[in-house]
Formats: structure tokens, sequence, C-alpha cells
């Protein structure tokens, strides 16, 4: 691989942020950014660490300095995925609720695709040595992500998870390069480019993570409008809820449309709307 | 992944030993035995080991005990590697000797297949901390391995190469062994059952195309009803929808989910439901 391949795949892989959630141990962030150098990536993303800075962290990650300035450091696992299209966060296998799961290489690929074909931003999001991500920060993410591990023993520990998790995104670029500059050359020559299964020729851009997060309370209120969610009692409705619309990833157009037809809702159940045409709409039901 | 599954998966792991050269910290052994048995790797040689035993070793590896008591000692890798058929050297990238080189994917493939198909025993090599392999020591192996990083910054430590390549291992025998299962299905039966491309962890089915085709409509008419689609112009709108829900795969509890809520808002619409709580509703939404 020559300078401008490297310099292509870091540019796609700066698309991609690594978020750690309350890490405890400055080694392991040491660690993550010294796999983070290695496959390229170049993000990372601190919620309200533990112990930052600390020598331990410079000294492991020695030789990735740029990558130590550009830490980001934040109150909430919100503000860090804000600005991301695609979430994922990293869990064990089993979970008392269900959520779209994709195994490391798949999730690499996903996302390598979305940033390839539509410059979306990435995030894969890690949690506390001892116990994880809560169930609350999970339901925050688009997809779970596993790494298949010997499930008498999975305890990959989050440093280790880190490394295959940037190695597979660095494969997933490599590969989808490599496909494209084998399009390019097929689309010079008499052949159609192929394109991925995937691919939408979106018209309209997709929303970020924190557009989302005006969307699901609007929802809610429509639904607790009409009484179809009771606020004292939710249950699970407003987690399926995101389950359901997390992995859509609506574009602009769609999702005006979706919290339009909610305001309308909530606007006749107000009783600040009025149909304009009942009698015929009386009769079209009976 | 069931118990004997991953009682095969160790097995055809157990014809892989990872061979580690005059290793100097304790703790890379240690965080290699962890990899190994993350991954379901169990044999370990080490070759002239400058620091064994150490406690660091079994702190790192904690839980891996069966790991350490098959550890094996030799003086030369030659020793190490002589019940083996395929012999990977890990390398950096150039070296003064041309040599058949393979990332750590394909050679993960070739590896397995050999186990596989041909009960061959494997050998990876890893060198020194600080120089590894020596012109003499790669001329040993097979094949040179290298795993494919950031080529400005290159230095994957001994544990992490350790932790890709146990990875990579596992990937390709959990890969060939269902390829295997899927061989004797097709064997046993004329079809072969249709498997989604995202697997997901569901709790419900997802529905059917036929359903959605209910679906749509329902949508549609709650739309009329609420005056937001006017059947005569409807544009874009119904492929929109179309569009978005299609994109999704709903399950059997997200479809009867938003079919209920379709059909709470055309009640409220049509006047044949009344919210039991006006009063209450008007106040929170003051």
């Amino acid at each position: 691989m020559n300078t401008s391949d490297n310099a292509s795949v870091s540019q796609s892989l700066s698309h991609v942020k690594i978020v750690m959630v309350n890490t405890t141990l400055p080694a392991n962030i040491g660690s993550a950014l010294r796999a983070m150098k290695t496959m390229g990536l170049s993000k990372l993303v601190l919620v309200k660490p533990k112990t930052y800075p600390h020598p331990d962290i410079d000294a492991l990650a020695a030789g990735a300095q740029e990558l130590i300035d550009q830490i980001e450091i934040v109150d909430t696992l919100e503000e860090a995925i804000e600005d991301c299209h695609l979430v994922f966060g990293t869990s064990a296998r089993s979970r008392t609720i269900p959520w779209p799961l994709l195994d490391v290489r798949p999730a690499a690929e996903l996302s390598m695709q979305a940033v390839l074909q539509k410059q979306q931003q990435i995030a894969i999001v890690f949690g506390r040595e001892d116990r994880g991500l809560t169930n609350e920060e999970l339901a925050l993410a688009n997809y779970h992500l596993t790494i298949p591990v010997n499930t008498e023993y999975g305890v990959l520990n989050v440093a280790q998870a880190i490394q295959v998790v940037c190695y597979e995104m660095r494969m997933a670029t490599l590969q989808q390069l490599e496909h494209e500059s084998e399009s390019e050359k097929n689309a010079n020559a008499e052949q159609m480019p192929v394109t991925a299964d995937t691919a939408m020729d979106w018209d309209e851009p997709l929303v970020t993570h924190k557009q989302m997060e005006e969307f699901y309370p609007h929802l809610e209120k429509m639904l607790v409008d009409i009484e179809f969610l009771d606020p004292q009692n939710p249950r699970l409705l407003p987690l399926r809820l995101r389950r359901l619309f997390g992995r859509i990833q609506l574009d602009r157009m769609e999702y005006h449309l979706l919290r339009g037809i909610f305001s309308r809702v909530q606007a006749l159940s107000q009783g600040t709307w009025k149909k304009t045409s009942m009698d015929k709409e009386d009769q079209s039901n009976a």
C-alpha cells in the first residue's frame, strides 16, 4: 500500500469514533489509543473518565501524541454521539432487552459502507471495565455489537475489544477501498460498476442522533396524548419504539414527515385542529 | 452457539499452537494466555522465556489455569514446531529475504482448512518484544504472516498481535464449521434455508411481505382520516412511507403495536373513541 492509499484509509477511518464510558484504568485508555493509531483510527471520546489525564496513558500511547491531543472529554454519552448517524453499543451476549445484534465483522462492513457511500459518522461505544454499558446506554445505540468469543470464558477486556474492533474497521476499509478502485477500473472499461446491495441512492441526508433525541420524546408525547402510552407505567413501549426507529436511519424528509404526522395527531387530540370534511369522512367510513 | 458447537470449535483450535520466542515481559505471556482462552485456543509454547514462572502471568491469565498447566517450555524453536505441518512466522513488512507472505486473515483460513480437512498441526511463531524473529528463525516457517496496520505507525506489540491472530483463527474456524454444517444440510435436504443477512437475536418473528401488504393500506387510510394524505392527490407520500417501513423489517410485536396506534388515531378522528382524561391532558399541554 502506498502513501496516498494510506491517506484515504485514514481519512475514511476518521469518520469512526471510539467512545469509552466511565473508564477506570488509565492503562486501558493508553492501550485503546495505541490500538487505534496502529489501525489508523484517530478519534477517541471519553465520557466521564475516572482518571484523566494520567502518565500511564502517555506511556502506553507513546508515539500517538496527536491522538492524545485530539481526545474529547464529555459528560454524557448523548453528547459523545450527538453528531453520529450510526451508533454501536458493545455488549456481552445475553441481555434482558433484545436489540439488533451484529458481530464485529458485519458491523465493521456496515459502518465503512455508511462512511464511504454516505459520509456518515460512526460511533462504537465501550462500557465500564467491570459492568459494561447500562441498559439505558445500550438503548441509545442503533445496533449492539458483539465479538464472537469462547462463551465458556467470555472475558475480553475493554482494551482487547477495542483492538479487535479497530482491526476489523481497518480490514473493512481496505476491502471496500479495494472494491471501489476495482469498480473504477471497471467503469473506465466497458463494464458498469457494481454497486453494493444495501447502497441507496438517497436524495436526502440522514438525520443525526441528536435529531432523533427530539424525535422520540415527540413520538412518546403524541402516544400519551392519545392514551396509547401511560406515562406512569410506560412498560417496554418507549424502548420498543427506539429499537424500531433506531434501525431505520431516517432521512430528513422522512423525519419531518413523521413529526408532521405526530403533530397533526396531537392537534386532533387536543382539539386545536379540526377535520375540514367531517361529513364526507363519516360517510366514507360508514 | 451451543455447548457441542463450542466443543468442536475448541477441538479444532487445539490444533493451533502459539509459540513465543525469548519473551521478556511476563505480562505479555499472561495477556497471550487470556487472548487465547477467550478465543478458544489452548496450547502455548515458550521458547527460552526470559522470566518464567512469574506472578504477573497468573494474575493476567486468571481463570485460564488449565492453559497455564499446559504451557510447554522448550530450548529451541525447532523443538517447538517439530510436530507441526504448517508454520507461520510473524514478521514486520519488509525483510531482507523474500518469503511467501500472507495477511493474518487468509493465513487463518488456510490454517483452519488444513486442520479441518487434513487434521494438521499449526504453529504461529511470535518473536522478541524488541526485535521480533531472526532471519534464521523466519526461515523455519512455511509462510510469513503480517497484520495489515498503519504503515506509518506499525507497532502492534506482541500481546496485541496474538490477540488479532487468535481472533482470526476463531473466526476462520466458525466460518468453516458453519460451511461444513451447511454442506451437510444440503446433502440431507433438497433446499437451503434462507437466512437473513443481518442476523438479529430477535424475540419475535419478522412479519411477512403479505402482512406488510395489509400494513400500508391501513397506514394510508389513517393518514387520509387525519387529512394528512389527500387520496385525490397522494403525491409521493405513499411511496415514501413504503420506502421507510420497507427497510425496517418489522417483527410481529412491532407490527401489531403500530397497527394499534393507527387504529387508535382513526377512532379518535372518527369520534368512536374519546379520551378519558381530557381535562388533565389540557392542563399538561398548557
